[in-house]
């Protein structure tokens, strides 16, 4: 699919469209309230606390001039339908994965987390000193939106098992609940793949209707429960290596904002990202502690299912190839990549590789 | 040494009993300029470019109730005299590396970077979610400060040699430049540690005054053009796996902030923090992939000399050990790393392994 056929026969599209055809509104110049959308149940640890440290941090230093009213999944619209509200104009701003909106384009699998793609540092690298947040901006103009990272879980576990992974043959016919590009990779390689919303995870998994999941990592994972049911947990996955948390605006609102809001926005979106990222590290640590303490079999995936992974990964992407846009994305994303992987890997593994050898 | 007897025999002890003693001052209520001293070069690539990122976020997101007046080392005071300015009243806040005032306080090296200590990622979790925070105010409030991390080069390289290192005897006599508790930790392997002001390295390793040099990274490194002169250069390092920056303002010019401004302050740093840490790495990369083809020989530390370092940076925290306040961030600092380095390593970093192998 190309972009320009994608656009004709997406509703988002028309809806993006209609959004720019309106005439700019006449907003106050004073006090401002602007409603945030997000994908997540009031509370749930971790990402909404990421949606709701963006506003938090809006509302701080804006003094009173803007104020965000953050909406749980489900009191405006529902988790999958923010994308579509802010299109729409009917919500000013979403905080989700964007990962969510591949049926919008599938570029924005990449502001969230892509197979075999990058950890949250090269992540990172790439929005601010690369072109990630060029590209973010080129997805979003498209749809009228203007977007930022705000948040980030670190990389996702490899996810709960009935029993151990031997090799890529334990796929075949496996029911897994996976969403996204990994998702796919996993049908590539004979899984029969479940895309279930969070809230039915858990007693599908009770039930036997699937065999195992991915979730997030240690932290949210004991909270949902699935040490209770499962024993075999893989803590390094292929899948979403970085699980980017995106904050996005209206782009008619923000640019009806003066430039110290906009700012605000900015700076309150990037102060989350390093602050909610290191929410889901340092909690991801202490749990997965006391899931081993609990009995849970920690493990790591053998050579021959990652060898199996990467190959079904590079199938995936090249269903989306023919798209003009991915492909930009995707080439640019993988030259970052590479272009700061070397000296993280001679530096920081290297270091870390070292210190647990001497330190014991 | 302890606290007390530590803070009875110090100038800085004085000045900020001193400064606390003074009647509040009456600011005006509108625009305030605040003047921002740094140890930096006007310019200096990456650290410069961090103070100036805090500034211009602050700058952005107050809407003119705050201005940043950024003062490079030597327009104001010294590269070192920074801490004394804002401890004393002569500036609002400063931009510097806190190991640098290791002679105010030996603590202050834990929010820059300690032998064997966290990396970037690793600190950002214990400053956000651990009790890096609280204990970097706790160190603060001795002089009246109130501090926040704002930048981090990210792991620094091992360093630049004349010949190759092949075991911890090559150490022996060597003279090499470090500063910190890494250079103490060197001077317990025999080496001749010097601490020149980054100005004159290049310089003395050109005339044979010392025989190496750590600076920064790549990116940096390349710049000050000691691969001009050396032709060994060891990515991984032990003594400085991160160096944060810290933005520190005054407490009584911070207190008698508003909230919004406060906020302003707090988020722009921590937005700096990341930005400023991306964009070592991003640059880091490309700069060695260009030492490497200019004949650089881009070497690691044996096993044997990592061993001979962990040895002796036992031996330096040991010195310090008799200081109360010390011990305490030391032991809160050892106890974060352990609680988050397990998850990071099972999944970020056996990530990382994976996805090289496979991608080849």
């Amino acid at each position: 699919m190309d972009r320009r056929s994608f656009l004709k026969n997406s509703a988002l599209g028309g809806s993006a469209v209609a959004a720019t055809a309106l005439a700019a509104p006449a907003y106050a110049q004073g006090k401002r309230t602007l409603t945030m959308v997000t994908s997540w149940g009031r509370g749930l640890a971790g990402v909404f606390d990421a949606a709701q440290k963006c506003a938090d941090n809006i509302n701080a230093i804006t003094d009173g001039s803007l104020t965000i009213d953050v909406k749980a999944a489900g009191e405006l619209v529902g988790a999958f339908e923010v994308f579509d509200a802010v299109t729409a104009g009917q919500a000013d701003m979403y905080h989700a994965a964007d990962y969510y909106f591949v049926n919008q384009h599938p570029g924005f699998a990449f502001f969230t987390g892509v197979p075999f793609g990058m950890t949250a540092t090269e992540l990172n690298n790439w929005y601010y000193h690369g072109n990630g947040q060029a590209m973010h901006d080129k997805l979003g103009e498209i749809f009228g939106l203007k977007s930022f990272l705000g948040g980030n879980t670190g990389s996702q576990a490899g996810g709960w098992f009935a029993k151990e992974i031997k090799g890529p043959e334990d796929f075949n016919g496996l029911k897994f609940r996976m969403p996204g590009l990994g998702g796919k990779a996993l049908g590539y390689m004979g899984a029969s793949v479940q895309n279930l919303p969070g809230a039915e995870v858990y007693q599908a998994l009770a039930s036997g209707a699937i065999d195992g999941t991915e979730w997030i990592g240690p932290w949210a994972d004991e909270k949902a429960g699935f040490q209770e049911i499962t024993k075999f947990y893989y803590t390094a996955g292929f899948h979403e290596p970085s699980a980017g948390l995106s904050l996005v605006t209206n782009r008619e609102v923000f640019e009806s904002l003066t430039p110290a809001q906009q700012g605000a926005i900015e700076i309150a979106a990037g102060h989350a990202n390093v602050w909610n990222l290191s929410q889901f590290l340092m909690n991801n640590g202490a749990a997965l502690e006391r899931l081993k303490a609990g009995g849970v079999n920690v493990l790591e995936f053998p050579p021959s299912v990652w060898d199996a992974m990467g190959a079904a990964s590079q199938q995936v992407y090249d269903e989306f190839m023919g798209d003009e846009l991915f492909k930009e994305i995707y080439d640019d994303y993988v030259g970052s990549m590479k272009a700061s992987s070397g000296w993280l890997t001679q530096s920081i593994s290297a270091y870390r590789n070292q210190r647990d050898r001497v330190l014991g």
